[in-house]
């Protein structure tokens, strides 16, 4: 950690300031420059709060060197995690396919695609049961009954299944009834839905909220870590920027700078990132060519009747055909796919 | 709403869409452009998804003419709302200011602030029990504790308080102990949580999310007003932008804008739309002269020790001496304050 | 267009705003609406400036139905534009390479990286002569003299120059001494430049300016088309968003975007959109797998001794190895390379 | 400046690059942590390549502590600059507003306009001649004719003009006809512009760009001050961001920021802030409230048939009572107007 200090600060409140951070078990470090002088600081910062050194008197700026999460930290733990899934590889190179409809509908509608997707390739069925809407009016999921119908899908076959959670109250059903636990967008920084998935053993999709950065997304998985509970894959869904053609931008450059600083899969959702079918395919291209550890795209029987997100979903035909290019792509870049 | 078809969509589909559109109760209104056509739906449209019709074969574009929220709308309920908590009025003229530490830390000091800034005619104690705190290891708050310290300080001071809840389960305690229930920003897509609080007929103190547009602002007040409650505050605290300078880019005009829209209060946290102390002096007098409702400002007896927040509170020194110039400037602009 | 109402505008007004519409040689269609009233605008109306609308008396939105671009609308060009740089050609399902340094700094410099980057297959050789800098204190480059390198670079390798022009009076010099013009993101609506360049018939490489929706990067190709010259390259390098850890978010969706939208070629910059050396190896593959015509590289013999883009800068050797992994991708995807 | 070195750097490298900053004349400060070591940097920095240093082996990361920026940084500068045009002072606590249409249409409209905004108190005169229009096909202003009609209003009313340069190729033209040269948002990083504005002695109302840093702002105004005109006045016109209600985000804390950093006029531009005219009046307070220097407010004397940027152009009427209004805040803020 470096604290700038404003000009002129006067040498007895430096030392005082220095000090304080002393009685803190760390070390410390003086350099006098031309205008503004700094304070180095050393040991273990990820604890120190940042907010506190800034309220100090005559501190101008701090900032951090050390990243301040440490158990989804690559420099900590330099291998990959691989998250075992009822036998599916998430991560380390394999490369995994996790599709579905946007929402559960009925039994018929869940029955068709889970055979569909299966049949092209796809490993892990995703599949809505609460679902997060902006407008109150709109259809909020089967709930419950959605999620007894993805447990028949899962019978049916064989597929592990990926839902998401909306609230604390639920992680003890879900624990039971699902494989993967996804956190949505909007639950991102949703800390106690996070601190009460920590205590689980349950692999966790976290995607990335609409507006966090890179640092703020490592920060909600070591919540979820720092409880416990270190099998979570993380998930780019787009942000969101200016640009309003597509519904967010889709942050591909995110996908190896988070390999880089953690060890933790990375998947990518095509579908979301832009809200338009006809895009999912060369994102998902994108995605596996920018070396994302897999995807998860929204596939739905009929689009235009689909309860929720039909825009943004695939026909089984169209995700069939993009299954077998993928394969060859892979083929090209060494992937196990 | 209106819905742009694509170029050459053949004659047959374009009924079929139409049929399917009366089906939903509504009229259709078919115009042929020269390369674009377009169908203009009229009716309640608030209850028809958006993406659904964009889901349909040969839909280009669909643009909702009416807004989705109707209970929030200031075209269905022009006069504005007005909110009593304890006596005090929020909305319809009046200028309120909230003010407090950030984070709840003790007796004495909750106390110290409590007095200070009902000196200097701040009306509502804010004081926050359970923190939302980026990382896992930063301090979370006093949780229960604080809460019985903020009613101890209201019981002294006799001003009614305001803290943040971050959890369904706690909406009865909280309908039970506070007086104005804060939703903070990452929350304020917390569906779950918005519903609980519906059911109840606390007011509720609704920050804008960081990257919420101020339709998705107001949807999210629709959430808790659909639900049956309709004492809802809305509070601007700046959002993220590409600037980093301030810690969010407080959108000023989002006050005038939702005073438009909304007959819904709408107040200014001029603390956390930056980070900086120093600036929540201007800020604070360009909310009041563009028409805020009101303020919600930190304040703390020693920034330099706060448990959190420092950078950004007031001591009760410079709070005081910028109430005494909001009083003046209130008298130039006709507000009640 | 069609321009929305607002609420209770008098019968009287309504009809005075059509008259005014229909005496611009366009028709109108009035649907009256349950709360909102809408007027569909047919005919060509890329010419009618929205705003003029806007402000017409109770005109509360306009929106457009037709793209304001025309000659680079892909609607009224569906073949896909190929331009030919002595003999090269860009577009059309070709993959085109240009690379080279940021900026060119002396003869000896030049010629290393254009005959190491000729060596690994790169067509077209970029360099800086006149750079846009931030700070006036920064390298400016060789400017006239950098010129006369990159043409002796030409001259020894055989490979067509593209470097960057920054003023208007200087449009005659490069016509006569470049083979593609590049227009900078920081000058993509420099009107007076572009209009200067639409008088030429040379090749231009337009980069999409940093918080420039696809709308407005269409539109400043059409200024250059409007003037008559048709050979416009697009280029996407990066935006700007709120994520910091990146210079720019590489919005790798624009690329299918263009495409669909228009006829011209697309390229992207992976060196400018994440100003991370280790970064352009991904990106460079993931904007081959989404569709892009080809790539912008910087490359350096000596990155920790360059005069400017150091740290985005590759090796030869890593340049050579991509290339590589390039051609084994494109060979999967179908790719002319 | 900071050097943050990879972990595990050897020992030998680091003394290498300790080396070869100290042969910059600068001094260093070599400090080990638990993970990362840093190097302070010593000296005047602000001529040193940032990239250059990021770019030499084992950087992580370099961080600026000294602005690099230094005509325009108050540090330096600490008394506000104050511009003196015809008698009209600009900044040091004066509050100047300049108004008028946005483009130049006619001798009439001009006349009116001009006639109109003096009476209510305005002491500048705006007007357009050439316009950036994002379409190649909307109306670019009158150019020559429209300067010579502003010559002759200035003439009749004795108000100084500002009018916006968007060549090079204009420079002296507008030194001799103009008494402020206004550089738009588009061109705020067209350096090849800002530097022969440098070369004069003419004030400088420089926009800041749409999608522009505090400190790139100061970095363009530096451009011109470096060049030997210290005469310039920084202008906030709202930003780009996220939201589409409004047509940019107005930035109102960069004008303390600004005021803090830089000892330049900082005004505030109420009108393409938001892109409606409604907004202009509760703005034009916040911005006098929140401390700018003055305002720059387009009025149209027939909103709806001006040639541009009619929904944001306030009437004479609307403008006096907005004028009237700023008085009485202005004596209550202490402020000379």
């Amino acid at each position: 950690m470096i604290i700038q200090l404003e000009v002129n600060t006067p040498e007895k409140d430096i030392q005082e300031l220095i000090e304080k951070i002393n009685q803190k078990g760390l070390h410390t470090n003086y350099v006098v420059g031309d205008n503004h002088s700094i304070i180095g600081v050393i040991g273990d910062t990820s604890k120190v709060d940042l907010e506190e050194i800034e309220a100090q008197k005559h501190v101008a700026k701090v900032m951090r060197v050390q990243e301040p999460y440490k158990k989804a930290n690559r420099a900590f733990h330099p291998d990959n995690t691989i998250i075992d899934v009822n036998g599916i590889k998430i991560g380390g190179g394999n490369f995994v396919v996790m599709s579905g409809p946007c929402s559960v509908e009925s039994k018929e509608q869940i029955e068709i695609v889970a055979n569909a997707v299966k049949t092209s390739g796809s490993t892990i069925l995703r599949g809505g049961a609460y679902k997060p809407r902006t407008s109150p009016y709109a259809f909020q999921g089967l709930e419950l009954e959605g999620l007894e119908l993805l447990k028949l899908a899962r019978k049916a076959t064989g597929m592990p299944i990926v839902t998401e959670i909306m609230s604390p109250n639920l992680v003890e059903k879900f624990v039971e009834d699902v494989d993967i636990i996804q956190v949505g967008a909007r639950n991102m920084q949703n800390f106690d839905l996070l601190k009460e998935l920590g205590k689980t053993q349950k692999p966790i999709l976290l995607k990335r909220g609409l507006s966090a950065t890179i640092e703020e997304f490592l920060m909600s998985a070591e919540y979820i870590m720092a409880g416990g509970n270190s099998n979570v894959i993380l998930c780019e869904r787009g942000i969101r920027t200016y640009e309003t053609y597509t519904r967010n931008t889709l942050d591909i450059s995110a996908v190896p700078v988070l390999k880089k600083l953690s060890h933790l899969p990375v998947i990518v959702d095509p579908s979301h990132a832009t809200g338009k079918s006809w895009l999912v395919d060369p994102l998902s291209k994108a995605a596996m060519a920018v070396g994302a550890d897999g995807l998860m795209i929204e596939v739905h029987n009929d689009p235009a009747n689909a309860l929720c997100d039909g825009p943004q979903s695939l026909t089984p035909e169209a995700f069939d055909k993009l299954m077998k290019e993928l394969k060859v792509l892979a083929k090209a870049l060494n992937i196990d796919f």
